[in-house]
């Protein structure tokens, strides 16, 4: 096997109540296919359907492949070419995508002398020439599907939650630019113990509701006590977003990653539809361009096209 | 039926990881005697094995019950007798066992007209009364058995969450005074949010091991990186507490309630045993006098005894 086409989903991190540690699969996303070349290194032929650049050390899919071919010390390399359809900038995952593939793919292509779980590492290379930290809530569900909780980060510690069949997610992307490092530097520091106790709380109760598929108490759960409060300011219209899918039957929202996209879980994909309409009815009137999207919790995460 | 006599376990609160939201219940505990007397009130007419006021208003069974009945409106009252397995000030849930009997006992001689989620209210009440606060992370599994996560304050929202079968707990009981109190005190308000995030990935692994029953994944997330810090220096000979755990085997350890006892988590009976033995071997030197206890996990809470 010489060349391999994948598909690289979209992927929503902090989940309102698991900031920084946990992320969800969407079954929407980019295709790359990668080819082995008798040329080292790795060249990126083409990026179709976003304004990215080529030169390999700029590019996250480059620069994860690069790292992860320093560790298996190959006499060979590969060229990538990726159509992207997950918007650079809009919080679901647009770089995990590519990093991630991009190791998934080179892995494939030599016979899987990794895990996927091994892989983490490399992709995470990628996320830190997007933004700033090599963080693993958007690649963890990436490469692995579902629900991921990032126990720990040193040692890395990735654990696989599972979610009720009929959770739905809907994701509305406000085309603004919020880059992830300024989203970043609006957080503070320092938090109460109290706040972080009400954030504990919540996130037990969210990953409790997703073992035991109770839905109202994944909505009960689904607060962001610590970051929300002060990121979303940066979201357009926040507040009406999160009123349109809570009177829409959401079981709750919140910011997809570090936004600007908003996403809502629900019970069935007609709520999630319903949500979706909702909130886009909120950005009509504006002279804000928006998409949405409806997805269920894609089990399987990066997956083999051909 | 007009007296009833139940056994009120003790309890750990924190667990570690889930500072102020987890609970677990033991199953050794108080035995208490309540009957239905002619008087209006609640006269409590002995404390065997403990030191405790009689006068109902200082009492943390009297306190509790007083806070049920001025709910249930009767034209009768109760006479409570209490016999104290648990020393007050242990860290395990003295006075949560004492409040939470009062209440499951008078509702139980009353014909069960609250359920065992509406009776936290009240043994919270009893809580104040000992700590200041009201706090439901010991009457919550003293009431419910088995692991207790508290999703929420306001509004009040205890989970239950299941545990693994060969899961032990020992437990060492330093003899020293430690206030609750004093225990608070010496928290910090402020915490970075770096922490905060390390600690729920921590709380969200030792959830999702409990659904599993992944012993090691229990272990890998048993570290308290927000209170265990500073509170442990309240606690002598708490470093070599917890290496001796970790050295005979047990999956992880830390400070039950706010303290003096220390606990730890096992796979088996056996593991426990050995922990308790080589935490005995630390205390044993010193001038400190100390009790151990190795419990399974009591999935039932209070019960009635006859």
């Amino acid at each position: 096997m010489d060349t391999i086409k994948l598909f690289c989903p979209a992927t929503i991190a902090n989940v309102s109540c698991g900031f920084d540690v946990l992320g969800l699969c969407l079954d929407f996303g980019d295709e790359m296919t990668i080819t082995k070349s008798s040329h080292t290194g790795i060249r990126i032929t083409e990026v179709i359907g976003a304004d990215l650049p080529l030169e390999t050390k700029h590019n996250v899919a480059g620069v994860a492949g690069l790292a992860l071919l320093k560790k298996l010390n190959l006499n060979f390399g590969f060229e990538i070419s990726i159509r992207k359809n997950i918007k650079a900038g809009s919080g679901i995952g647009s770089s995990a995508a590519s990093a991630a593939g991009a190791v998934f793919g080179i892995n494939a292509l030599c016979g899987y002398p990794l895990s996927k779980k091994e892989l983490f590492y490399y992709a995470m290379q990628g996320e830190a020439l997007a933004s700033g930290t090599a963080h693993a809530d958007n690649v963890s569900p990436a490469l692995l599907g579902g629900f991921t909780l990032i126990r720990s980060y040193e040692p890395l510690d990735i654990i696989s939650i599972p979610s009720p069949q009929e959770l739905y997610v809907t994701v509305i992307h406000p085309q603004i630019e919020l880059k992830t490092k300024d989203a970043r530097s609006v957080l503070k520091e320092n938090i109460s113990l109290k706040k972080a106790t009400i954030q504990c709380g919540n996130l037990g109760g969210l990953i409790s509701g997703l073992y035991t598929g109770d839905y109202k108490l994944i909505g009960r759960s689904l607060h962001d006590e610590l970051v929300e409060p002060v990121r979303s300011i940066l979201i357009p219209h926040f507040a009406e977003l999160k009123q349109a899918a809570a009177d829409s039957g959401a079981l709750g929202s919140g910011i997809s990653g570090s936004g600007p996209s908003v996403f809502a879980l629900s019970r069935g994909i007609e709520t999630a539809q319903r949500t979706a309409n909702a909130m886009s009815a909120i950005l009509t009137p504006t002279d804000i361009p928006f998409e949405t999207h409806v997805s269920a919790i894609n089990p399987k995460g990066i997956q083999l096209l051909s």
